[in-house]
This record gives structure tokens, sequence and C-alpha cells, in this order.
């Protein structure tokens, strides 16, 4: 098997899950009727896309483990999503300030892997975008209301980009699995992805009246399987079901 | 089996453990350090208590499941425990006066439990009680200091008091298991205990300048294994490693 595009998948596959089940904790706790039923949409949307990226890592491994297995099965630091999507949501503006930074992130790099010379990608890539191009208007449209709100809501709008801005860094980790990757033109250089990510984010950050923190601490470790303890949480509610029913079917 | 009695085990069992598993969410979150160390302890007695339990109901049980499986790897129906102690800890208040109305039912209780014709539930009562007399102590002390605290203090009290009331009918519930029980001295009537009970609240809840709610509405589920939504989430942590790592040895 191609173990660098095995490992990929995981990182594309695992970000789309664990958002998409932080998201998914939202389902009605809504602040409006409204903005539940879209949180809960994009959840499903981004739980859709970790089946088809498993679906397709399952091929690629070969070894008879199925989408379920890959998303239910694995141990924590078996994971490979980033740091920031499994912060926990705290408030609304904490969770539509990281919905934000990761919709900034995605798109571009949607973009770009439309290009990829791995046709499966090309095409997860391509379908994807359309709803991560409306997730990142969402998010931004939020940040914008949030940050040039209320005296109260930009507060927590600030807070919130002040608690999430360390994890951002880790969006543009790469390691020689994305060196033999982009050799073989499968996934883009993520420089340029970081050039558009950073115009966008001070773009929406500045028209939300909202400065970016200027403390150069990063934290990382989630793409190589070191995570925070959120993710044991997450994984113990997320797994149940497969854990205590081994095998179950619908 | 005597099926009645390992019924009973499970009710006694299952209140010390989840009760015990809320209190140890507080680990490392206490309010001052004296108290975090002392809901810890208490969550420890409390966990102590449940091994001891569940191993006799093993014993009684006699199909090989140990305390182990009966504490992690049953399903929520299975649970008997009241609905009380699985309500969430929200803030110090709650979790203190959940603490004192439990308290105040398992005192006179393993105080009668002790002359049990049942050997072994008299030594765990005997045991159980040397503890459950601190419990009762530091939860009282508690609900006085914060009822006749502060203003922000008695109003989360009494708070507290208020959403819990409704729960605190179901620890008297009786069916024909206890029926069957107290013909042969194994356990005491609860009528008498509900009496101790009563004065006990009634006494603390007035020291604390704290009122007994007048609403009768009264919730209960817990011990025929219906429970609340929270328990779902309780033991999606409390049994994850038995679940992800079946038959893990130490």
């Amino acid at each position: 098997m191609n173990k660098n595009l095995f490992e990929y998948l995981l990182r594309l596959g695992d970000d789309s899950l664990i958002i998409g089940h932080r998201l998914s904790e939202w389902c009605g706790h809504g602040p409006i009727l409204e903005e539940d039923i879209a949180m809960t949409n994009m959840a499903l949307d981004f739980i859709g896309q970790a089946t088809t990226i498993f679906e397709y890592a399952a091929k690629v491994e070969n070894t008879g483990r199925d989408a379920d297995a890959l998303a239910f099965l694995r141990y924590e630091r078996e994971y490979r999503n980033v740091l920031l999507v499994e912060q926990p949501n705290e408030d609304f503006a904490v969770t539509m300030v990281r919905q934000f930074l990761f919709d900034a992130f995605r798109k571009p790099l949607y973009e770009a892997l439309q290009n990829s010379s791995d046709t499966q990608i090309a095409a997860i890539a391509e379908k994807s975008l359309k709803e991560t191009k409306y997730h990142l208007k969402h998010s931004s449209e939020w940040v914008i209301r949030l940050g040039d709100g209320t005296e109260e809501s930009h507060e927590k709008a600030q807070y919130a980009v002040d608690t999430l801005w360390r994890y951002t860094d880790e969006l543009f980790f790469e390691n020689e699995v994305d060196a033999a990757l982009q050799a073989e033109n499968v996934i883009p250089s993520l420089i340029p992805i970081r050039e558009e990510w950073q115009k966008t984010v001070t773009d929406v950050l500045t028209e939300a009246t909202l400065s970016i923190p200027q403390n150069g601490w990063k934290q990382q470790g989630g793409r190589t399987g070191l995570h925070s303890e959120h993710l044991g949480y997450i994984l113990a509610e997320l797994q149940y079901m497969q854990r205590a029913y081994p095998g179950m079917k619908w």
C-alpha cells in the first residue's frame, strides 16, 4: 500500500470527522433555530466528507478495514486531525471562530487538491469545495457580526481568537509524507495555501474589528497523534456504539 | 441464584458507582485545594463501596461475571441507580446539595442494613457507615455554609434544592424485590428511613435558610433501568477503557 497516501487521507478525514462531531454537539442547542439547523447541516457535510475519504483510505490500505472501522475503531494516538478541530465548543463565538479559521484553510486546500494527480482525491476535492465555500461564507459572516457587534459579542469573539490562535500554525504542518506526495503532484505545497489563509483571516478579522494575537506561542501534535485531552472524551462518545455493540448493523 | 438479592445489590452498587464517578469529575477542578482532595477522597470511598458490593453481587449471580464486568460491561438499561446520582455536577452548590440529599438517605440505610440477616450485607454496611457519617457531616456543613452564606451562594444553593428535589422521592422506591427481601430480614423497610431522611433534610435546610420546594413533581425511573440522558454520557466515559481494550489487565 501507499503509506504516505493513507496517512494523508487520515489527516483529511480526521479533520472532517472531528470538526463534524464538534458541530453535531450543537444539535438542539443552537442560539436560534435557523443556526441550529445550519450547524447540524454543516456537521452532516463534514461527516459525509469523512465517509468518502475513509472509504478511499480503506481501499488504499487494503487490509479489510472499512470506513466505519477507520472512523470508530482506532485508538487516540492513531487519529491525525489537527488540535484546532478538537477544541471544545465553549460558546457560539468560539465555535464560529474555530470554524472560520478552519474553513479559511480548507477552501484553498480543496481548490488546489482539485488538480491532484490522484483522480479520487481530485473528485473528493471538487465535490467538497462547493460546501466548503458555503461554510466559509457562513463562518466569515458570523465572525464579522460577532466582532463588530455589541461590546459583549466583541469581547467573546476576541477571546475566541486569542484562545484558538495558537492552534492555527498546525494547519500548515508538513513532513516527509507531504514531500513524497508533492513530488508526485498528489497534493500541493501548503505555502501558497498559507498565504491565502493569512489574507482571508486578516481581511475578515479586520472587518470584524478583531485583532490578531501577537503572542507567538504555537501548539501542535495532532498530525503526529499527540492530542489534547479533549480528543479522548470525543472518542469515548463517538466510538461508544461500535465499542459496546461490536460489528453492529442498522 | 437469588434474583432479588442480586437486583438489590445492583441498586446499592450502582448508586455508589455513579455518584462516585460524578464526584471524580471534580478531581483537579475543586474550588479550593482542600475541597478538591475531599471530593476525590469521597469519590474513592464510593468506588470502593461499589467494588465490594459488586464482588458480592458477582458471587450471588454466579455466572462467571466479575465485579469489573458488572461495573463496566452492562448496558444502560441494566443500571439500577436512582436518577438523583446521575444528575450533572453543574456547580459546587448543585454537587453538594445532591451529595447531601443522598448522604442523608445512605446513613440511616446503612445503619439499618447492619442488622441484615445476610452477614455479607451487614459487614458491608458496617464498614461503609463510618465513611458515610463523615460524608453526611461534610455535605451538611457545606449546605449550611452555602445556604446561609452570601446572597449569591444562597441563590445557587436554593436553585440546587429546587432542581434536585424532584429526584428525591425515588430514593424510597420499593417493589416486590424489597418485599421479598424484607420478609427474610435481609433489608429494612424504607418507611422509618424516609422519616429520618425527612428530619435530617428539614433540619439542615432550615439552618441553611433554604426552603423545601412545594412543587410535588416527582421523577423516577432509574431503579427500573429507565435513566435520564446523562447516564449514557457517563457510561461512554466510564466504560471506554474496558470497551476499547476488552479484558485489559493492569
